[in-house]
């Protein structure tokens, strides 16, 4: 099979919303008056972003929900994305349900797959995702103030754990191993919460690199710092909970881990693809409102500070030792895609 | 170096005309009233688009000039760009002049980079390119009719002819390689020309993967076929003539090549990157003097046909052998990133 018969096969669909798709050198994309378009790109690595035999469902799934986060944590409504991938040989066994992972949840979002390339080369998957929102009212990582409250949706640390599991590093009985990788294979991105953020939410990031990370982002950026309750926060490592649940995230996984290995699944576990963000005291009813209309659990963990660098309180309420510092570098690192 | 400082050193630049560039979670644009977004992606992969000891510098243009090819194909003005990375290692002796090839290019054409990512992985740049065209103007494959002239922007079969020297099938003098291997290493995307066309040009498309693949897409969607005049095909085979040259294409390269070598580099050669577009009769005075405000020489080599299929004369004007069918894939076929 060639690259147009390929394209052809798998990836031509419909565009109602899309000016033009697939099929002339451009696509061709018409922004609804006063709307901004938010893009943003990501590239998958076999054997840096997934296994080389991760199910392709799953895959398609992940490839197109890591650039998803993105438009949620900037509160923007998908609209469309392009598609370039490398494969090492055309083989309809795996595109066939790569395809089928990608474009189901693209459908959810409403999501148009609009171009794209494909070429041989090592498996490389690279999206480029556009989404709406209208103009100055994007979620940024720089409008964080001292007295916020920082919140975090779901569950945080669960990806980490199921990496571990695979990994050979943590043993976990198969059926939870089963409900902890559809985390890791299969996040949700968080596009509801994020629309229903806007004029809200003061700042926002998701969080895939690890919380500490992505917050320091919000922080840096905002010019602030921030204490963080880790009592709390322990508790996000926890199975998803239903989204009707009036009890928040429950099944805590945490017993299977060590405090200190959970805090660090908690802390710098990547792959969550939830959103961290901040919001003044006064919006804490809205912002209870926003996950209820989003049926996304949020919890609060800390508080945006003047003084600059993250704060860790311990479990006992105490700080944590060495993390009263201005970088916590050397105890939770967030991940780096060169490290 | 990790992957936050190596985006902050090389890859982060001001954005005066994007909303938002490289630093939040997404970039955001926003089209002027009454405009469309032109996007284009494109995968490079090192081995299959370029050998792995090209010279960085060259190698970053060429990157940004394959996917500007693809606005100019549109008739768009170029607005931005966003760029994913992979790297085998963090080289800066590598990445400065990757750097400088690509933004050199993206700063004479006034495109920003707004945005993208960085991981490790076997060497793979994927660019996405955004640009603007005003509504209902851009310039599409589908618009070629029965009785239309076809043109072609500059040389063709350049790049072919240097990649042939430089995989050692073709010898050439030094001097003339060097000469060569620019049009296949440095390729210049016809911005200038592309936007001349708007409103002149009934179809057009460039020139990645050969003319006749090339060309045989406009044929496809506009539902028409097409004569091609060889011996005015073959004189493409040239060294790009000086913009302001009256004479157009001068110091023919086909004496180093059999005719037939000659006419398969002109036919089925990739990588040149030049325009192939379709227009009316009526519309030559137009067509010469967007070719003269873009300093870019064309040249008409043929006429669309209400008959399907693609017709080749020869240089003694009769019909090609095997070549008045349908099809012409036993004989000269554009290249496919898969064969």
């Amino acid at each position: 099979m060639g690259e147009f018969e390929l394209i052809e096969r798998f990836f031509t669909r419909p565009t109602p919303r899309a000016v033009l798709g697939v099929g002339d050198d451009c696509a061709l994309l018409q922004a609804a008056p006063g709307m901004q378009l938010a893009i943003s790109t990501d590239m998958l690595v076999a054997g840096r972003h997934f296994f080389n035999d991760v199910d392709p469902h799953t895959l398609g799934h992940k490839a197109l929900a890591v650039n998803l986060s993105d438009l949620a944590a900037c509160g923007a409504r998908p609209l469309a994305f392009t598609l370039a991938l490398a494969l090492p040989d055309v083989d309809t066994a795996w595109l066939e349900p790569f395809a089928q992972g990608l474009l189901a949840l693209a459908d959810l979002h409403g999501c148009e797959l609009i171009g794209g390339d494909t070429t041989r080369g090592p498996l490389n998957i690279c999206i480029t995702v556009f989404g709406e929102v209208p103009a100055g009212q994007a979620l940024l990582r720089n409008g964080a103030r001292a007295g916020d409250d920082i919140y975090v949706s779901g569950t945080l640390g669960v990806a980490a754990m199921a990496l571990a599991a695979l990994q050979g590093t943590l043993q976990l009985p198969e059926a939870l191993l089963r409900q902890v990788r559809v985390r890791l294979e299969q996040p949700t991105p968080r596009i509801a919460l994020g629309l229903a953020l806007r004029g809200i939410a003061s700042a926002a990031a998701d969080v895939s690199d690890g919380l500490l990370g992505d917050l320091g982002h919000i922080l840096e950026r905002s010019g602030v710092g921030a204490t963080l309750d880790t009592k709390t926060a322990i508790n996000l490592l926890a199975a998803p909970a239903h989204p009707t649940s009036a009890n928040g995230p429950n099944d805590p996984f945490a017993s299977w881990l060590s405090e200190s290995a959970a805090l660090r699944c908690v802390l710098a576990g990547g792959d969550d693809y939830e959103l961290v963000f901040t919001a003044p005291p006064a919006q804490r009813a809205a912002v209870q409102a926003a996950s209820a209309a989003s049926h996304t659990p949020v919890t609060r963990i800390g508080q945006i500070d003047a003084q600059k660098g993250l704060r860790l309180l311990g479990t006992d309420g105490l700080p944590l030792a060495n993390t009263n510092t201005n970088t916590n570098t050397n105890t939770f690192t967030g991940f780096d895609h060169f490290a």
